[in-house]
């Protein structure tokens, strides 16, 4: 059985823990944070600890905490004998400098405080150092999902570039058409089932053959009209980049 | 039983005529279209014209064609006692201007010719200049969709160009994604889990509660490496301004 020592107790955490639980292949042994609070979450479950020189041993010891703070927390761990891993999309494997044997474990996908999520469909991206130690990583990996994959540190990190767009910038987008949909007293869930035809649509099409819109057939009154619509000027300015840029794409000529 | 004329071959005119088709309260009498080889899709199962002027008497007539020949299609139909109605987000119903009865019926969804859909989770935006042609409209949104709703030429023109947002614009930020993917020899399908769950998210949380990624947390590291990676001028005009977007709703000072 893989013994797991869990470093971070933010949403990552919480639902790689959640998930872990549940399996019989891997044993969670503690759960360390700065955080008191935040711990209580999982005490009830594991041994938890704020030091984080009071890790025990364990055969791999997962980072799961900000960006900036992995490389100083893995120097923490540079005693240890077993596999040390982040979690992070856009931090290289050598930010954990003085690991002994080191490597990432990145599940690519948002998590939310209080939203369930099923790991077993979440792409999971492993990168390790040596042979054994991506084995190692197979096996924790595919105790909770089904899409484990070797990716190097520069291929997820353009994954990761791609993951702004498609997730972050994207939901910016639903929070722009919120806005818009209260400032004209609509209802915003009307929208909800297009929201969710446009994320399905990407399974059956590229999103080139899937773009339709104004942008997309250069019908130019349309647009005026839209940008003549829009009193905010920051959306304004979203809408004519954004607009612009599916015109270039389809060749027009601006 | 209610009688239908549609003029139109595009998608929204197919998608519409294969949900008529299935039902028993309405009756598809006649399609027609300036295309001769988009008609033949209708065929098979009803009276086809190429010539606007002869247009079978029908209780409602469909205009489901692009939003500039609207208005210039509907005078082909003024001497008509039915209802006519447009199928357009941004048209007004005053664009049919010398009809006698006149409406909307704007189904709110994107439609691709290749990728069937249900129209039962549409929400359907009618309007209609008198309270039975209203009626007639529920009725005939009714027979196809569950979510039929009266909405004015004003606030459907909010919907529609909030809808620019979450699908237009998503849609190209997702092939942004896809080229950044493309460029970086990264599958594109890892992000689609992704994708997926960005759009089920808002049906718990809204868009601004759902809000995740650097810009939120305004991690000014991880943006300057996103800026670095980008090559491409355009995306990254487009991930300063939609960056900028997010630190600005969240309250960063800029």
């Amino acid at each position: 059985m893989l013994s797991i020592a869990l470093l971070g107790t933010g949403n990552v955490a919480k639902h790689l823990f959640d998930a872990l639980l549940r399996q019989n292949e891997v044993q969670v042994v503690q759960v360390a944070g700065r955080n008191k609070e935040a711990l209580t979450y999982f005490e009830k479950d594991i041994k938890i600890t704020t030091n984080f020189d009071h890790i025990d041993d364990a055969d791999i010891y997962i980072i799961a905490i900000s960006d900036d703070a992995i490389s100083l927390v893995s120097e923490r761990l540079m005693d240890k004998k077993g596999l040390v891993v982040h979690t992070s999309g856009s931090v290289s494997m050598q930010a954990l400098k003085r690991n002994q044997r080191r490597g990432v474990f990145y599940p690519l996908q948002t998590f939310s405080k209080t939203k369930k999520i099923d790991f077993k469909g979440i792409p999971i991206c492993i990168e390790a150092a040596n042979e054994n130690d991506l084995k190692l990583l197979q096996l924790l990996g595919g105790a909770i999902s089904n899409k484990v994959s070797e990716i190097s540190s520069e291929q997820r990190e353009s994954l990761h570039l791609a993951a702004v767009f498609v997730n972050n910038f994207t939901n910016h987008l639903y929070h722009i058409g919120h806005e818009i949909c209260k400032e004209n007293k609509v209802p915003f869930h009307m929208l909800k089932p297009l929201i969710m035809e446009t994320a399905q649509k990407i399974n059956d099409l590229t999103p080139l053959e899937a773009q339709t819109g104004a942008a997309r057939r250069n019908d130019m009154e349309t647009i005026r009209k839209h940008i003549h619509q829009l009193e905010n000027n920051a959306y304004r300015e979203i809408y004519s980049l954004l607009n612009q840029s599916i015109r270039k794409t389809y060749g027009e000529k601006l």
